[in-house]
């Protein structure tokens, strides 16, 4: 197990109603895994102030790292700074080093009352520059506060990784088989069994139309030094029955 | 509001460590809209049996319907329908229907151990049937139990949402627009306040290469009988902010 864990909260509407497809937490998580922190949970929640202190309380205990997205943009619905303010009981106000990025970043005349509210953070916010449209995210405590637009999260996130405590990365070795899932899932448990530091996981696919399928295998580890004995357990076992076998 | 709600769990270490992008809940969230009934929240748990009782056990209690996804095949990982046997205090057991489509579907002497696992479910399941690759999913109190794969589940879902009760689908308009948020948020806030009983959502998007961008302006409601007086406040304001406008 890695000592550092996270949990992702996703703060927006539009990804409960099925507008938007969330596709940050996924890009979040394959970082976090080549980075040695341990993702234990996403959440999806409704743009709705009670739920928001509620999570990121709940989230910022458990966690070593919180990242939320989405809600810090300048219109009504964007609630995410000041729900989290209040979550942390800290003063909602204008951070000083915000206000001059965007001050400078719009045209004389342009940085209007919406405009300013994306400066408004907790009291005592570290900022997380945004190199492309300027308004930043900020990191509270545990908690790191990033917009919803897939393409500028990714490079405030990529930023913002270099600097976090991390452990040592999960190894992870895929192996595809064509057998089916329900041939291999005895031995599979056994091997499960003798290996216990490692973890297992077992894909299946179809191919509905061509009629056939396979699965893939997973096979990681937080703690061993190596899991080639599993991987070799497992692709001697999948010979054994007959099939093919390729790490993928 | 809608009188039903729901959340999703989806359960699966894959989609935690990024391996797989999860795209159930939003087929989910798409259909559940359209049917009146409000996602509430959506979680990504891992493949741990507390973990998934306990969520189980939350969620049955807070919304309506309860959709978990994954962890229903055959194999040592597939520990959702003993884990929500736990959660309910239900004896976790061979389910005869489930068994007969399975022996019947399988060629003579393949219907083996761990095939037989997935037609074990808490005792008093309502099974959701399955024509794909027959494995059923059941429902158990107010919760439906799918599997991950995506094809699979989605013809499942398809065919449990026509029983389920439902609510006025909501009504949902985008209008789209060449402004910036930033320049309409205020008068976005004051539509938002004078029609309480709709929600609007204000969802920009930049296209970085061209310096370009937009907005989409989602107005919704689940109490209205119409939103055409919002959507006209909104055409007309951005017209007078020098705009174009339509309807998406």
């Amino acid at each position: 197990m890695s000592s550092f864990t996270a949990g992702i909260i996703v703060i927006g509407d539009e990804i409960l109603s099925g507008r938007t497809q969330d596709s940050n937490s996924n890009f979040i998580a394959k970082s976090l895994i080549k980075e040695g922190i341990k993702l234990e949970e996403v959440v999806v929640i409704k743009d709705d102030k009670k739920t928001i202190i509620d999570r990121v309380i709940n989230y910022s205990q458990k966690y070593s790292y919180v990242f939320t997205t989405g809600g810090i943009g300048p219109t009504h619905d964007d609630i995410t700074s000041e729900s989290i303010s209040e979550a942390f009981n800290l003063v909602y106000e204008v951070n000083k080093d915000a206000f001059k990025i965007l001050d400078n970043y719009y045209p004389k005349g342009e940085f209007n009352e919406s405009r300013q509210r994306m400066a408004m953070m907790p009291n005592g916010s570290e900022l997380i520059l945004n190199p492309m449209t300027a308004a930043p995210g900020f990191k509270i405590k545990n908690v790191y506060v990033l917009p919803g637009v897939p393409e500028i999260m990714q490079v405030m996130f990529l930023e913002l990784i270099k600097k976090l405590k991390r452990g040592k990365p999960k190894i992870v070795t895929t192996i595809n088989t064509n057998l089916y899932e329900s041939k291999i899932a005895i031995f599979l448990k056994d091997i499960q069994d003798k290996y216990k530091d490692s973890s297992i996981g077992s894909y299946p696919y179809f191919n509905l139309a061509a009629k056939t399928g396979g699965v893939n295998i997973v096979v990681s580890s937080w703690n061993m030094t190596s899991t080639q004995p599993v991987v070799d357990d497992i692709i001697n076992m999948i010979k054994l029955n007959g099939g093919k076998s390729s790490i993928v």
